[in-house]
């Protein structure tokens, strides 16, 4: 394949692999797509270890890093330490979580709050960006609003350029404004956090926003795409590539839970919520006794705001995860992670590069499918 | 255009519009689609007049019926006069929509409740069903559940292939069991009722099930499709057409109250809730004071089941339409009407023929640019 954005990116086809797995990242960009790694979750130190190992692997190709500084987010711009943040967390919450795990057979234990391992306080994500800047890196993505300042300089100093998550057409616009390079057209049905807008709704509404005032900066398509023929529908409708995540979180190569992958490869798509319980934004996940006890399920317990939510549950759900992974069937039921709707069409365990392959594959049937219907 | 459902269905283009307006119907068939018209609100008189009225505009060109038969509804095989169904409605519920029209200056009118009128009675089927194969119909189409027996049996008997709506991949397999011709795969972007799961990912979901029993029954795609992108989007997955709704309102014909034109052309795509305010099964419609007194909203009274909340509220939301039209600023907040999501990229009143007209020649555009992503 050849368009603008393969050139562009250094890449055969314009595939975007969105993982925490630094061996997806790898697999993906040596099969001819471009992996983005998901930083935020990492230390600085850490995040240095996978980049180096990134680029062992993929010899010069290209690969990008997603780091999430949210625009907004409890103790934003006030220097409170973890533990202040924390004890922000009413103790009503802490006990609604006692009472959840003890309804499931787990015991109390209790977990130190973690911030910056949590991934989504918003202030390490500077470092962990200045840690990328010194790797190879073609790409920087930022979710959850408007990127930092430091992140748009940081890209036009390096001539790397930033690419930005949207959920609707006056964030593309306002993103764009902004200076970003590569604009992420996410619909509600993708996994992680999103907006209400389908993706075939969205795309095109957001490269006509972007025509009307004349930018050309490029669309990904992103949400719900797990297989090639969806991402030829997206380019058919005019985006450049499609972005996606949740198709990876099956792969061979993925550290998702066994217990989660158990779920996700019987899941149909409706066994995914778009749910507060996580992060304390809506963020699509698999439906479980997780989502069930908090908001929006009715009856569900409120939830806290970002990164609150977050810091209360994190630890115990990958505590949940450990025991789900030991035949813990409280553990089990509640076990859960972000995954979009195309969960439902994830039915086998793969290798990433056979993903990436089928993905080619599965985009040439469907263009030569529409091709053939316009035949006399 | 050279496709299968082309020539089973006589048509030039696989585009398929279901609209209540007649000069719609008659319209997008005598420009090379498909019309199908919602017969539900029709009495069986009204419904002769109007396929009389279309009969003699499209001359023998093809054109269907639409008739809502819910398979589950309040008073179902109970035998139940209007009245008592009626008697059925709390009290609390009249006092609440006529606090909600008092606190937007209207007036209490008592309102007789409608039921045959309502059109969700689900009685009133098999009467039309009789009018309606009176008339050389090519389709006779119904949503909200399993077609009743007698409309399957009348499209074995008459010949006429029978289409039914669905949501979900499991609804779509009970259906071709049920001996359906055509399923039409309904996103949850559509206007009116709709399920959970995006077109993107319904389309193939519904399609790998359908390949998984052994099933070749056509698959239209709908939900949010308002483009010929879109259309050809879904016809590169796999989808044999698209089947529309929301994109008709807005055209020089359609009967769409003025004030929610208006409201429809300014709207963007998170304008429209998915909510029980109007029906009592979840239907997409435009955002206004009506929908955000009811749930889901936060805070929104609760609804009936259908077709209670119907009876209740149409007669009323008519009533508003009607105020609305003479500059009422109360009505004007008020009034709603079912759209999905691609209302965001509705922004002019157009005659029917030249939307459709557009839909060809975006659908070529976009196939030439997918198949374009495949050159060297």
């Amino acid at each position: 394949m050849k368009t603008p954005i393969c050139d562009q990116y250094g890449i055969e086809f314009p595939l975007f692999a969105f993982s925490h797995c630094r061996d997806v990242v790898a697999a993906v960009t040596n099969a001819g797509g471009f992996g983005v790694l998901g930083g935020t979750a990492y230390s600085p130190d850490q995040l240095e270890q996978e980049l180096a190992w990134i680029d062992s692997e993929v010899k010069g190709k290209p690969y990008g890093v997603d780091i999430i500084v949210p625009a907004k987010f409890e103790g934003k711009g006030e220097n409170v330490s973890t533990t202040q943040l924390a004890d922000r967390i009413p103790g009503e919450f802490r006990e609604f979580v006692t009472e959840l795990l003890a309804g499931h057979d787990i015991p109390v234990e209790e977990k130190k709050p973690r911030l910056g391992g949590s991934g989504l306080s918003g202030d390490t994500g500077e470092q962990l960006l200045e840690v990328a800047l010194r790797h190879p890196i073609k790409l920087m993505a930022n979710a959850l609003g408007v990127p930092p300042d430091y992140m748009i300089e940081a890209g036009r100093s390096s001539g790397v350029p930033v690419a930005a998550l949207v959920g609707a057409k006056e964030h593309a616009l306002k993103q764009v404004k902004a200076g970003v390079d590569l604009i992420i057209a996410q619909g509600t049905e993708a996994g992680g956090h999103c907006g209400e807008v389908s993706t075939l709704v969205l795309v095109p509404e957001v490269l006509d926003a972007l025509a009307s005032v004349g930018s050309d900066v490029p669309v990904l398509a992103a949400g719900g795409i797990v297989t090639g023929k969806q991402m030829a529908a997206c380019v058919a409708m005019g985006a450049a590539g499609a972005w996606t995540g949740s198709v990876w979180l099956t792969t061979e190569e993925a550290e998702t839970a066994p217990a989660t992958v158990k779920k996700m490869l019987a899941a149909s798509s409706r066994d995914t919520i778009r749910s507060t319980g996580r992060t304390g934004k809506p963020a699509r996940q698999l439906v479980s006794d997780w989502t069930k006890a908090w908001a929006p399920t009715p009856g569900g317990h409120p939830t806290l705001p970002l990164p609150l939510q977050n810091m209360l549950v994190e630890p115990q759900l990958r505590r949940i995860d450990k025991l789900a992974a030991t035949g813990h069937e409280g553990a089990q039921a509640l076990a859960t992670y972000f995954v979009g709707q195309g969960v439902g069409l994830m039915n086998k365990v793969k290798p990433a590069r056979e993903v990436v392959l089928e993905f080619i594959e599965d985009y040439v049937t469907a263009a030569e499918r529409l091709s053939g219907s316009l035949d006399d």
